[in-house]
């Protein structure tokens, strides 16, 4: 590659949208993956524009420049890492939201935070539902960019049945808006959703529109403790197949202990597994529908069940499930696995993530959206230990191989990105690779959108 | 194009799944649309397993010969019609399902009708939502091609939301599948959703995975009249702003009327507008969701309002609406339009097709999916008198203009087809038409995927 022309770019793009400041690339590099193999970007363009992106794409495209999308930089598979040489489009200026509560839609820009859509939406008494565990701090840019899930999929589903339209900029730079505000459009091919978890490798989102839903209303909470994970596994499939849950999650007794190490709330440190749903059904329902999952607990041989309506002692629970990634960051470095199987087998990937840690001698705490049968086996390890360091690396690819032996995928929700790139082809085989690269070369034919990472 | 080769397909086919016999192609000529441009195929393969269809499509890019995929044939955009010189892939033997209700997923083939799909759910405690009002006739695979709607959307969302899984055949013949049973899945590009939609036009589906939800409970039901369709319309902008129904209908008097004269149910004839709005909510919910429905009517100033929880009155209401396109086919010939626009436009489309109706002197009678804003204007007309039909075709295209006027689409759930075609580019505009193009030419290079359809 010769030495592309950054004063070009500068022409085009505002002073202090285009940086080069080698202490501001730095803050760039990496997303929380922390992946190993991230490059130094040649520059930054903190974008206030869809005009600007097209402007930084164009030029990338003349100048054939890596181009990595970045939204808040809290994605954990190295979807954002920067490339050597490339540059980083960062969209976290352009956070405008507007709410059309009459058409029961967001539209947004992709740098606004998935906290501060719902907080705009509930301001009208709407709800955006999808929720990943960071919501107070990632950005519906990389949502969409990941097809993010979170804790209400079980019953709400995952961020592409929310998307309605999009304005994107191709590999060349143009703008297209695919999708509005109409809630049904089958009017030409199905592109809009093929934009929805394509991690930037085939175009950059510069403005979303998102369907919302009437306010959630009270919720109820459940939660039981048993002796293993398999137990509990068991009891999320029966639960799941005869009730609707607004949340159904799982932590192994490593992370009870590493959220209850970080802020004591009173878990159980003896259970094998701690299991909380929630119902929001409404009226009488709700209550009926959390004494039924009881019911289904105790008979799976739950050790303790308690059932709340109290909103206070409810998110004191939820809380601890999504305190659960920062309590085990503190307990040494990390591998975040995001395998997912079909519900039913639920028991037998948490069966098989312990049997993996006995074998390869590593910790491996499980916290899962049970309900989805998908899983975050979070591997810990002792980084200055390179022997340790190798076994977690093979033991993270044999929990990849096991999701895949059971009919599963290797990430649920938080995308390949680079640190799941090498165990792709397992999961999909020759043609369905061959069938990516097609589409992949036909979007982006200098290869410049995000390279390296899906594909 | 040389005669192909038919000989050499008999060869890879068995004996009675290729047929050439006049009598027989002249009944794979047409879908519902009974569009007078189709051609007459050389061949129709009913083929019986996804190797059949594999052979078929090889055999038909060796020779460069038109597929036309199809299924239950109740298609309403001309997406099944035959083309001269080609072969129609017919999917009707392929229905074999199998509920694994652990998993909460249907495996069904793409010949397998909605209903029996529906059924066989059923019979495990579980139910498939999309709903066209041709469900009884309609194959899924129809269903997954044009992604179709129905009366349920509006709370619980169409096709594409339920297909977690497919195989597809690819227009070299290579078979993939994508996704699967597991409920999120973001390993690769996601290409599952650009085949649910595609209108065949990128490849044939052979199996589907299809997510189940637990079974629907007990409904109440509302119906309200109007003086006209336009104050009906904004009860249904406000009803949808603060409720969830599980139904929200629209029928205007000449449909009421149509309706009446094919079976009399007591409608009022002398209503503007019919609106049948159903509550699946549980318990107590329920109730107190239908009454707040009718406080919405009565504050929009609807003429009557009923509320019923009897299950047999209920069905009656529900009844009449799916009637509603058998009803008006008895009054003349037709022209069918799926238009959608953002809710709250709702008002201002039905009064423009009011307006297009006097302007063009054809009647327009509207029935509407008014919860989704999604409404098909059925246009009735005279087919022996040149000049009826001549202004017909063009209020037909008014009411296109119209809804990508307010923002909206040509079609919410019935597909391009052929129907459709010329109006597209005026909705998609020039890029997001290349884009189109630029995905069909990768997937499908030499062209021979239902080719006029869609693109």
């Amino acid at each position: 590659m010769t030495t592309p022309d950054l004063p070009s770019l500068a022409e085009v793009l505002p002073a202090g949208v285009l940086t080069t400041e080698p202490a501001t690339l730095e803050g760039y590099r990496f997303d929380w993956s922390h992946d190993e193999t991230a490059g130094t970007p040649l520059a930054v363009v903190r974008a206030e524009s869809a005009e600007q992106v097209q402007a930084a794409v164009r030029w990338a495209a003349a100048h054939r420049v890596p181009v990595v999308p970045r939204g808040a930089g809290s994605g954990l598979s190295g979807g954002a890492s920067a490339v050597d040489g490339g540059i980083v489009v960062s969209l976290e200026r352009m956070r405008a939201i507007e709410i059309d509560a009459a058409s029961g839609v967001a539209v947004v820009e992709p740098g606004a935070l998935n906290a501060a859509v719902k907080q705009a939406a509930a301001a009208e008494g709407l709800w955006y539902p999808p929720d990943p565990a960071s919501y107070e701090m990632c950005s519906i840019g990389g949502n969409i960019a990941t097809n993010a899930g979170g804790l209400c999929c079980v019953k709400y589903g995952v961020t592409a049945d929310y998307v309605l339209g999009l304005d994107v900029v191709l590999a060349d730079g143009t703008l297209v808006t695919l999708g509005g505000k109409r809630v049904k459009d089958v009017a030409g091919l199905p592109l809009l959703k093929l934009y929805v978890g394509s991690e930037g490798t085939l175009g950059i989102v510069t403005r979303a529109v998102l369907r919302l839903v009437p306010s959630q209303g009270p919720l109820a909470t459940m939660v039981a403790t048993f002796a293993s994970m398999t137990e509990a596994a068991r009891a999320v499939v029966e639960i799941r197949r005869r009730m609707r849950p607004s949340m159904l999650e799982l932590m192994d007794t490593a992370t009870i202990n590493a959220v209850e190490d970080l802020k004591p709330r009173g878990l159980d440190r003896e259970a094998g597994a701690f299991l909380i749903a929630q119902s929001d059904a409404p009226g009488d329902a709700r209550g009926l529908e959390i004494e039924a999952m009881g019911e289904v607990c105790e008979a799976s041989g739950a050790a303790e069940v308690l059932a709340t309506t109290d909103p206070e002692e409810s998110e004191m629970f939820v809380d601890a499930r999504r305190a659960a990634f920062t309590a085990l960051e503190t307990k040494g470095s990390a591998l975040l696995e995001d395998v997912g199987v079909p519900v039913p087998l639920l028991p037998e990937l948490v069966g098989g993530v312990a049997r993996i840690a006995a074998e390869r001698e590593t910790t491996i705490a499980v916290v899962a959206h049970a309900g989805d049968g998908n899983s975050h086996p979070f591997i810990v390890f002792d980084a200055n230990d390179p022997d340790a360091v190798a076994r977690s690396r093979r033991a993270f690819e044999d929990v990849m191989a096991l999701a895949i032996s059971l009919g599963g995928t290797i990430t649920g929700e938080h995308g390949v990105g680079r640190a799941k790139r090498d165990a792709l082809p397992a999961q999909l085989g020759e043609d369905v690779m061959a069938l990516n690269l097609t589409v992949k070369r036909a979007l982006d034919p200098a290869g410049i959108l995000n390279p390296g990472a899906l594909l």
